[in-house]
């Protein structure tokens, strides 16, 4: 199954993450088009070599939407229905849009990727290198949908991680959407009275600088984000406040020895977190047999990322004789044994070989 | 008056800051003589050279206590009896400290600086370069120590700010000690879980490691710090939850115009959060005719911070003829009218000259 032969990709939205889109499949030898609501910035695009054309090229293997999460679902379908390639997109939020865009062909994308520099000029063509990209492949998705985007991504120089929308929805509220309203909301209490008194802020150290930096930025696609998120949101902002509560409980009781256990636990999980995997050196190839049937493909990518293997590249191949197929995963070598006895636990009976 | 004339210091307490004092006074030209409650330390003190003796120096016209938080009212104390020079500390809180040890001759401290090294062995001459360090002059204080401080830390290379004791304890909370309790409980939060799915929290973008690298320090000193400040950490750590909550409030009804605003009104003030001054060209003296009474001291010292004058140097010249002194004040030049203006409108008589 040639799944990417092609090369020829659509990317509708051209701002940084788009534009770096662009750059990185068009050095990965790719023929780019694309789109954007803006015809001028389509048209500035082209000149900084973003895409081959500005178009949307019906034959394309792969459509990758980077609008404004509001208009994803609107040019997700639109892709859909004018090329038969799968579509992906890159939004901060996936649950609401792959529910609104609900096609196998469509895989919910969200690379973990920014930059200090916004819009079509910060675009990078390296802007993924190293950079986790999360798929999140549910029940209706077409596997030769997934491994077309998954090949796009690992092409761009990202590590796929697998995860169930929701589950991606509820983990970015705790590690990124959350962390920038308390951001938000610490620079608001330094900012009350320092109109008068601004320059006793000048005693703001590093680490204060550091916690409210992500504040200083542009807030216009945060309301969106929270809208469509908030589900995921609200109660982890709950929960943060809970947190708080239990720091303050012991500080008003002056009970040193309970604060002390809390902030143990604290340094404890931030020294334990995990760090960007280095890309691996040895690969090893699991091959999985699994039945033809819908969510087969979500589990098992969903159960390597839990079990902490990146899957470095992915094909289905089905036997012709039947409702079985093959799942083929290259992982790496060393974590090839941990997605072996995750599969067996779950009633798969996968077989594993090195690769040459 | 030759304030500083001696040049001899103590310095008690010789971990990271204690011994960072020592080598910074050091480079200066002081003689320091050192001392820990572990015998062991102070002498690799005197090893990496620190300190010239092992000792606490009875002459010394200045003694600067560096111990833990709970032990500097009776360090201060002891080194009030044993010397006639002036006293300070380093400590985080200020207000029970300046209240515990009650004397004329002690001025309360806060160096805003530290390093990842922790201890003894992370000391270095420049840690004070560039930082800003608190002085919380009160009522009591005698302008003489005042000015003993305030040069010894001028001279390590640091920028005094003077507060009032109960308003540096309330900054600190805002911007040094809520944000540390902040980065533990976003800890804790994406710990929660995080046993099985470790795997997952590799998600974690650099803006949430910038949030929460605090809180890989070690804890041992928060509980005493925390104690010890808890009467200004308790209502900052209401206010947060109370700025979490009206972030959550219009989370929850959608009100995507209401968030916006709030995070306009963070960003505005993060950007407009004062940077670190550069040291200034040219100064100014400012002359201020005081009457030898309580409080003026901090009067004019906390004005000069309030309206964001650096005092670079402060010396005091009694007339001899009565209760009228002068207080010398060198500011940067181009903000002596600013100084000038407030004092005038306090009801001193000023008279500013720009130096040489």
């Amino acid at each position: 199954m040639a799944v990417v032969a092609a090369r020829r990709a659509n990317v509708v939205g051209l701002g940084l993450i788009g534009g770096s889109v662009g750059l990185a499949l068009r050095a990965d030898g790719w023929r780019v088009s694309g789109s954007d609501a803006d015809r001028r910035r389509a048209e500035r695009a082209l000149e900084i070599g973003a895409v081959d054309a500005v178009d949307l090229d019906a034959e394309a293997v792969l459509t990758i939407v980077a609008t404004p999460v509001a208009a994803i679902p609107a040019a997700a379908r639109d892709a859909l229905g004018r090329t038969s390639g799968a579509v992906s997109d890159v939004g901060s939020v996936k649950a609401p849009v792959v529910m609104a865009v609900g096609d196998p062909r469509f895989v919910g994308g969200h690379p973990m990727a920014g930059s200090e520099q916004e819009g079509l000029d910060g675009a990078r063509a390296d802007l993924f290198e190293g950079a986790v990209w999360v798929l999140t492949p549910d029940d209706g998705t077409d596997p030769g949908a997934y491994s077309t985007v998954q090949a796009a991504v690992a092409a761009v120089g990202a590590e796929v991680v697998a995860l169930p929308p929701d589950r991606h929805d509820a983990l970015v509220a705790v590690v990124s959407h959350v962390p920038h309203l308390t951001a938000a909301a610490l620079m608001r209490l330094a900012a009350e009275g320092a109109d008068e008194h601004r320059a006793l802020l000048r005693l703001a150290a590093g680490g204060f600088r550091d916690m409210t930096r992500v504040a200083a930025g542009h807030p216009g696609i945060w309301p969106d984000i929270c809208g469509e998120n908030r589900a995921a949101i609200v109660p982890v902002l709950d929960r943060l406040t809970a947190a708080l509560g239990e720091l303050r409980a012991a500080i008003d009781a002056d009970d040193r020895g309970r604060l002390l256990g809390l902030l143990e636990e604290a340094r404890h999980a931030r020294l334990n977190l995990p760090s960007r995997l280095a890309r691996p050196a040895d690969l090893a190839e699991v091959r999985v047999p699994v039945p033809d049937r819908v969510g087969v493909l979500a589990e098992v990518t969903t159960l390597a990322t839990e079990l902490g293997v990146n899957i470095a590249d992915l094909e289905i191949a089905h036997s012709g004789e039947g409702e079985q197929g093959v799942l083929i995963l290259l992982v790496e070598a060393d974590r090839a044994d941990r997605l072996f006895g995750g599969l067996v636990a779950r009633g798969y009976r996968p077989g594993v070989g090195r690769l040459e």
